[in-house]
């Protein structure tokens, strides 16, 4: 149906995450149609992109300098690390414009079914980053999923015997949600995690 | 929140039709995330696609060699031309089967409300191809819009004084479609366009 070229750029974009082949069609289409400066536009950005954002060497964050942003901000709280699973993570933390500290971004979870490993992860270098006695406390925000919930018990394994305190981000009705309509497992947490008014 | 580079890519894939800002998050983490040579392959199949894929210089389909493949078929039927308001319409009457003249891709259709008038769209060129006197038929396949009647009208009114056979596709209800909710508009083209059985 479509020439050997279309079809590799149909392909391209059905790579992308949630972009199904009709999607895929749709887009090939319109940078077949748009002016080639746009098409050029947008190849170098992509390669721009993966030229400059690199990973952090200390967090693991996104960053376009090295140590990120982040880390290199004097004004943040370096006796705290919170750990997430993915960059994307961190930007949600960061948009509560609530926390303070420092970050440690995992890039996964502990997922057997997956053949995701502890060594996988960027566990090794949290442990090399808690040598640094500055540290007092480790949040392990990882997702409250299986595997989010196996990882951050792992990594609070490793750590307590360092004196180091782990804490866990609270689980429970979200804001704004029904109880109605919240499942078992998240009332349980509920539960567990009641405070004194 | 982002950083330049990061905020340009997710600026480039917003501009591509349908991406609202999340799906571009989405899709610009993809790309800091994957594999530099992804991000490469991806910019230099966009590239490719712009310098091979080129437009028919007789029907201005989408093509990598010129004439494209249906202009350059001798078993196709060279006395019918179908017109057609985009490429992608070309690919649906193409997956029928059925059709097995030429076509015509009018890159757009009239339309004052966007400032598109007669001379932005191929009408000039479709006419230039009529001189040829083996077209005996032209079918008006544009879209059932104002816009596509509308240049099905002005082409038509064109064509005819040129004695070849003006023909405009039928319009009814879909098949599998409901009496119930089909449209007023649609019922009374159905009507119009009835046939004995």
């Amino acid at each position: 149906m479509y020439s050997e070229t279309v079809t590799k750029l149909i392909n391209q974009f059905e790579k992308l995450p949630g972009i199904g082949h009709k999607t895929a069609v749709r887009l090939a289409f319109y940078i077949l149609e748009a002016p080639k400066e746009e098409a050029e536009e947008m190849a170098n950005v992509l390669v721009a992109a993966k030229d400059k954002v690199k990973f952090c060497s200390k967090c693991f964050n996104l960053t376009e300098k090295d140590p990120c942003e982040i880390c290199s901000n004097p004004k943040r709280d370096e006796s705290i690390i919170c750990v997430v699973e993915n960059v994307k993570d961190v930007i949600a933390m960061e948009k509560t414009h609530e926390y303070k500290g420092y970050y440690h971004v995992l890039h996964g979870s502990i997922s057997p079914m997956n053949n995701i490993t502890a060594g996988d992860i960027k566990i090794k270098e949290l442990l090399q980053r808690l040598s640094d006695d500055k540290i007092k406390e480790v949040i392990l925000a990882t997702n409250p999923t299986v595997e989010g919930e196996a990882t951050a018990m792992y990594i609070s394994r490793l750590i307590k015997p360092l004196g180091i305190s782990v804490t866990r981000i609270a689980h429970g009705i979200p804001v704004g949600g029904d109880l109605e309509y919240t499942d078992e497992i998240t009332l349980i947490k509920a539960l567990e995690g009641r405070r004194e008014m």
